[in-house]
């Protein structure tokens, strides 16, 4: 008897179904799970056989595998208590998208390939424009992460630089002057990572000093572009950033928007987290000045309930973006006029349906609703940082700009509080109930509770606290 | 009364098993389709409201939507019949691998952030690599697509060429000669714009002449690669391609990699589509000498049933890799020792758990279930071809050495035999009963007929020989 190749339409829709329940189930129990793997490095490669399956194993033992030999290995990211990183919360309503997307398979590179994943790009991120008080004309797409839509935005700023990079490249040509890209100290990784990939290199990523809330100094900036400008140096780009990654700060864009207007230079802005307050009306300035900005990226998987991964790559200046990255193979080639075909502005040909799960997401919830889940992450915040304030022995090390808060604890008698403090993060991750990463700021380690899930509720936040406070006592 | 924010538990898990009965249905109906979505541009825009909901919305109106709003502009890459481009086929068990990964929905850019993805991917990439006779030593990560798979190879290149462009960029130093990528006239447009992206411009980009089965010349590469080196240029690495995007066909890699170890230049194998093929026993040989590359990308999304996106990086040369890119903010610094963190290994930081995916279909269908079904496809292939080559009026215009043949209707009156051809994909496509794009080889149009999907049979294929027979007739 041959073996059917690959499921059956039955055995498929049981395992559709069964997964639909699994899934429901993980989610409504997911709070009850300890937040980070319990496991050692190669655990999980050990229960796993070295050599692929020679014939096809049943769905059903598959799913079942999943429980025995996947989930322990898993960090519970949906954990309502998961405070480390960012939280990338997702939602159901994002994963019944991603499910449908993942179904429909579709390649959205060019319209015809898909129009319904190219428009409902289009339109959602009009929506998102809209829901953050940005212009709703902007050109707008779905990248992967903050990390290729950054890439993307400063390719444009080079090729925007006029120096023919796209065909004369950069190496071995006497007519270039060194280029420069101008970001805080608190920048992501994801700026230093691009301006590595494009050719600009470490050496001319000015890391600009910021002022005491880590907030970038214009006047800072306006020494280093002037200064590089009197050296012979091009300014390629600016970045700034919306809510950093250490602290959250928010750098002053309107100030560094007449700077980059002053000298000519590209203004990418790099929302990836913060850019989600600005839906809630009392945080509406949190983007102030970003109107101006030449590109702007914001990343619906990070506090937007949306799956990884989703993130948006705005630009008021397309065409740049397109002069970058354009290249039509014949294959590649259609007759339609007047449309959007994605794979024109980046590098990635192979585009998923990212928009369909936004779109749910944004539906599902509204524009209210998401407002109402990303205010109540700020309150929470803020209680907290009251409570860490109110506290003797406990110091906070930034503002709160948003729903992160960076604090330690500092007892009178304290010797070497960098390690105390990492001890009572490793304490509170080994209880199973939290997850928390730490920063440095100033030099000093910092605890660092973000706040971000949709499921999380003020008694996670309480819990937390409470904690870190006992671990705090007995380590007395 | 306050409207609830968000679906309810009940509504959620209601809407997973609703949207979970939906794909079954839809992947069994799929084939009754037109696979070339019917509307025109703006058709799906317009049937948006132009501003967000400010309130949530049921799930249930939101799936409904989905066959309202949606589904008339898909183009349906699902259909057994999607013989466009490369069909990039998914199945069953990766669609469920999806669902629980997005309900997952963890970051594996770290090992700690989630253990299970980190060493899963590290193991799912060593069954590839045995399956497809690879040295399964290699390191291996998982990208979103081969545009990125192949740009960090190339970075990892650059870096290794020892001229430090991390560090001091590319941009108004002296010391660097022009740096030049070499790869065929038939190479992927990914190339070149990571060529683009890296600084090394399109002038620098050498695209060598191919021998009259579409495979880059060795002795013309080595032409190009000494009169650069007589001219100052450093070569930076060659790109060769199993199975080219237009004709499918196989660089000469073993007389490739003879010259690439002669001049000392790094060698990127892009098998993107290709690589799969190699599972199947009678053609493991279409991957001879790729052991010998210093990195490696094969696509599962293409054509080992795994839905986009899901690109395999291989590299013998681990080290250059995270030389080129890892950069470890304090934040991400973690106190494990000999493990893996992925985000040190590419730009981006946000990864998606794809091995689940991966690892639920290799396990579903099995190595010999894989390779039964692209055999499957090969030998429907080579049938086309069959029928071709028997036909009076009809010319095969390049080999077979997988699945996707090329060729082209040459009636003895033909005119404008790139028009006529044009039409006749035109024809075919307006039927809905397939979808065709095409390409040019040696300056004429081609018909292209790429099989690909896991559904496609013998019916499907002889009906869209019969479709063009058709057409042509018609046409007359």
């Amino acid at each position: 008897m041959t073996r059917q190749i690959g499921p059956s339409p039955q055995e498929l829709q049981r395992a559709l179904s069964d997964a639909a329940a699994w899934v429901a189930s993980y989610l409504q129990q997911v709070g009850d799970r300890p937040v980070l793997a319990r496991i050692s490095p190669g655990d999980i490669a050990a229960s796993l056989p070295e050599s692929p399956p020679e014939h096809g194993e049943s769905l059903d033992d598959i799913l079942t595998d999943i429980d025995r030999l996947i989930l322990p290995g898993i960090t519970h990211w949906n954990h309502p208590a998961f405070f480390a990183y960012f939280g990338i919360s997702g939602s159901g309503p994002g994963i019944v998208g991603e499910l449908i997307s993942a179904a429909l398979n579709v390649n959205a590179m060019l319209w015809r390939t898909s129009p319904a994943a190219t428009e409902l790009e289009q339109r959602t991120l009009q929506w998102v424009a809209e829901m953050l008080g940005l212009p709703t004309d902007w050109f707008g797409e779905i990248t992967d992460t903050a990390s290729a839509s950054s890439l993307y935005a400063l390719a444009a700023a080079r090729e925007a630089a006029g120096l023919d990079i796209r065909e004369h490249g950069m190496a071995g040509r006497d007519d270039l002057p060194p280029l420069a890209l101008y970001t805080s100290t608190q920048a992501h990784s994801s700026i230093d990572k691009a301006a590595i990939a494009l050719g600009i290199g470490r050496r001319w990523t000015r890391h600009i000093e910021t002022d005491d809330a880590f907030r970038m100094r214009p006047d800072r900036l306006e020494q280093a572009v002037t200064s590089d400008l009197a050296a012979g140096v091009k300014p390629v780009a600016v970045v700034a950033t919306v809510g950093t990654t250490s602290s959250t700060s928010i750098d002053p864009v309107p100030a560094i928007a007449d700077i980059c207007e002053r000298y000519q230079v590209w203004l990418h802005v790099d929302a990836a987290y913060g850019g989600a307050a600005a839906l809630v009306p009392s945080h509406r300035d949190v983007l102030a000045g970003c109107e101006r900005a030449d590109s702007f990226v914001t990343n619906p998987h990070k506090w937007l309930l949306t799956p990884i991964d989703c993130s948006l790559l705005y630009t008021r200046r397309p065409d740049d973006l397109k002069r970058a990255f354009s290249l039509v193979a014949e294959y590649l080639r259609t007759d339609e006029q007047d449309v959007v075909n994605f794979m024109d502005y980046g590098l990635s040909l192979g585009r998923r349906f990212r928009a369909l799960k936004l779109w749910m997401v944004i539906r599902a919830y509204g524009r209210a609703g998401l407002a109402s889940i990303i205010g109540g992450h700020m309150r929470e915040a803020h209680w907290l940082a009251e409570q860490i304030d109110a506290a003797s022995d406990w110091e906070r090390l930034a503002s709160v700009p948003f729903s992160t808060v960076c604090f330690r604890h500092l007892p009178a008698d304290a010797r070497d509080p960098d390690a105390h403090n990492a001890a009572l993060i490793d304490a509170v991750n080994a209880s199973g109930q939290a997850f928390l990463s730490h920063t440095k700021l100033n030099d000093r380690y910092a605890i660092r509770v973000a706040i971000g899930n949709q499921a999380t509720t003020h008694v996670h936040v309480a819990r937390v606290w409470e904690l870190l406070q006992t671990a705090a006592e007995q380590s007395e």
